[in-house]
């Protein structure tokens, strides 16, 4: 079994799920939040009243996920004929730790116009694995940087950007599904560390990724990698942004995903 | 009182309020999301339990909000040492058709760094006032377009962008406030009216913004109008997305904000 469907593992039915906070995936003080989104979206799709795709997710980060197990609880808010607004608590003894909201939507065939140019990029082979940030995480990916890697300790040179781009697997490749994927969209250094080449305390509040595809077109892509563009607007008064799309490797757009966190620094 | 304010009336205390839903902002089958958004954001505000600044807020929207009084409860998910996590869910007739995670916070002062560059323009005084979008809610607010009007019905010339940069004000200046800023973070035309230069069924399925600056900072700054740049990256079966950043007149990162939207076309 893949480490990443270990760690998002869950036993229960229903509206109910208990799951166990990933050691694969630790980072500084709980499990690496891309794990604890794909766990929640994990549960959803484990729901035998889901329907349709996902299309849209919000996960708040309330606390760290503490060592041990948790439960997650599942609450369907809203049907319609053709879309499902879920809410999704993670909770541990009995208080809440995450929780988030989720579309599902049946997705009818459209008009499609693909605006965002593709961030043509050489081959994944091309580049070197980059060494890790600290964080047992980081070493279940292999990420591998075209440009804006973040330079931990070098010193500043005044004209820092907080861009990067890069390639992003599974360290063990695995088939991206919607779960990976969405581990994937929070699978970023935190800008404020390419900013300032130094790691410094860093959580991030609200994640919110939308999907451009549908699962089954994501398994026709059958691809084990992303190529990803990355990037923050704005770092202020202990809190700061970033944007990500997430790219196939042929240039289909999978997810674009925002986030803003607490920095101390 | 401004227009703005009476549709964003509340009655009511501690976690529920009861609004009505405004006409003077409505739009195709129910009021403007944005105005929805703000009067959430309102109803919190007008908590006696919050404290700090509204950081992030993400409104999923359920199904119009049909005409009438609607019902807000609010739920204080998380409260930590300097964040709390709140939920709001906004009903008729016991049927929640919106609801809502925010995050409130005491913006402790740290470094600061603005990345993204400012969208300089000519003066607002410089540029007409641009014909509405048919939909009552386009008459309160004053749209100049610096670049990327919607020119709906003009012939489709197959290099059209949907990228706009354009001051927005609130038709009778009003100064700008965290509410109304919330309400600007919806009042961008969607996408595909500018990608097709045509109206079509469109509506908002998920919006999330976050703040830069606190409620405070944003007093100090005394503007009536925003500067704002927005973008879309895919449309794609039924469903596509919108960025945009919303800027002070001097240059200062107010808020940014995403959303997916569901279209007919």
């Amino acid at each position: 079994m893949h480490v990443f469907d270990q760690a998002i593992a869950l036993e229960g039915a229903g509206d109910l799920f208990r799951g166990t906070a990933s050691e694969a995936y630790w980072a500084f003080v709980g499990p690496f939040g891309g794990i604890t989104a794909a766990t929640i979206l994990s549960a959803l799709t484990l729901h035998p009243g889901h329907a349709g795709h996902p299309l849209a997710l919000t996960v708040n980060y309330c606390a760290p996920v503490a060592a041990g197990t948790f439960d997650i609880a599942l609450r369907l808010v809203r049907q319609n004929r053709s879309s499902q607004h879920w809410l999704v608590e993670l909770s541990q003894a009995g208080i809440v730790v995450t929780f988030a909201s989720a579309v599902f939507a049946a997705r009818r065939a459209s008009w499609s116009h693909q605006e965002a140019p593709f961030p043509h990029a050489p081959p994944f082979e091309h580049f070197e694995s980059s060494p890790a940030i600290p964080g047992r995480w980081t070493d279940q990916y292999d990420f591998r940087f075209i440009e804006g890697d973040a330079r931990i300790g070098e010193p500043l040179s005044g004209d820092e950007r907080v861009y990067s781009r890069l390639w992003i697997s599974d360290r063990q490749p695995r088939q991206i599904d919607m779960l990976s994927l969405t581990s994937m969209s929070d699978a970023f250094f935190a800008r404020v560390f390419h900013a300032k080449r130094e790691i410094v305390p860093f959580g991030t509040v609200s994640l919110t990724t939308y999907f451009h595809v549908d699962a089954d077109e994501l398994a026709a892509l059958n691809i084990t990698r992303v190529l990803a563009v990355v990037d923050g607007k704005v770092f202020h008064n202990s809190f700061g942004d970033q944007s990500a799309e997430l790219w196939s490797p042929h240039g289909r757009l999978l997810a674009t995903t925002t986030q803003i966190g607490y920095f101390k620094a």
